[in-house]
């Protein structure tokens, strides 16, 4: 996603309380963070926020980190939440390839991945969020019944990521094809994936289970 | 798929050896008719033969033992047999429900599942060849490294079909959602596959691995 940049993104991450400013100190501690012993799930790749926003809206007993690369879209997050406050919603602004610096093994519980980058090329294959040394990963830091769930509106990163769970021996399960046409239900849907499904393309999702 | 009532159908099965008569007395004992200790693979619902017999002949060490309940249909694939002879073939004219009088457990290497009825109403769900009742049957006619390599040009079977056998804890391989547009090598077209892949619809397919 690109975004103009905000003049007034830095600081709104300065300021806002819902804003993580050193992840990496509270690995191991989120609990700490949080005040309670709830499960935590992360969102790798958050956007907007509107997904995670209102997904901890609706399970007060779950804690929700985000993590969103770009400082503008973080802001753009967290400035809903000035108005609208969700107590269980964190946010860092922060890069994937640090996430064994923000959490300990067996520290999450889920984590939740919306419409990531494809990058289609071959040559790429390393960069999607889903592709096997990822997977590694997130086995690491999920606990023994963690859980992966996956939504994207690509074809063949859908393809992709089948073969890389099955291939890294995650158990699949709740495959769709064609998620608003399915029995699915309690879907939240993300901005991308409001926009992009209203013009009647499919949604495809399904969840990793972590097999230790 | 429906077909005209051919007379000379009848004659055709009682007299082409490539015809197992009584397929229950060989329960065990397939590999005295093969003469050979080869793996044996199965195809359930051969159709016209087109994919078994071309297979079959593309692997010469491998014992390849069709199924197909339509005796017209049989018929048409063994009477081709006549002038293209393939050693390491048979057909039985035999439904799916009498699998296990048919071959013992850990007699059989691998499954084929091409193209069979979606059966497309929830109601009708046990009676898909993809369902998990079926799945258990197919597990205990494979051996220990046995597999089902599954297509289909139908979108809800193949994801009802994932998910079996995500949830009966197959292992999945190779899922491709667009076959001919994959990078899969050596795949062999039924009649069906070519005549509705000719339109431009995807072929959906996948592997199911045993785990014990």
């Amino acid at each position: 996603m690109r975004v103009r940049r905000k003049p007034w993104a830095d600081e709104e991450l300065l300021t806002n309380e819902q804003v993580v400013q050193e992840p990496t100190l509270l690995k191991g501690k989120w609990h700490e963070l949080f005040n309670n012993d709830n499960p935590i799930y992360i969102e790798i790749g958050s956007g907007k926020g509107r997904f995670i926003t209102e997904t901890a809206k609706v399970n007060p007993n779950i804690n929700y980190v985000a993590i969103e690369l770009q400082i503008s879209v973080v802001a753009v997050a967290t400035k809903k939440l000035r108005t609208d406050p969700v107590q269980n919603v964190r946010f860092i602004c922060g890069d994937v390839k640090y996430l064994e610096d923000y959490f300990n093994n067996d520290e999450i519980k889920r984590i939740y991945i919306n419409f990531c980058d494809p990058w289609p090329k071959k040559r790429w294959e390393k960069r999607r969020l889903t592709a096997r040394n990822f997977l590694g990963i997130y086995k690491g830091l999920l606990g023994e019944v963690g859980e992966i769930h996956f939504k994207t509106d690509n074809h063949d990163l859908f393809e992709f990521s089948l073969n890389e769970f099955a291939d890294s021996d995650w158990k699949l399960g709740n495959i769709s094809l064609d998620l608003h046409n399915s029995a699915f239900e309690g879907n939240i849907m993300t901005e991308y994936e409001e926009k992009f499904s209203s013009k009647g393309m499919p949604i495809y999702r399904c969840e990793g289970i972590v097999r230790k």
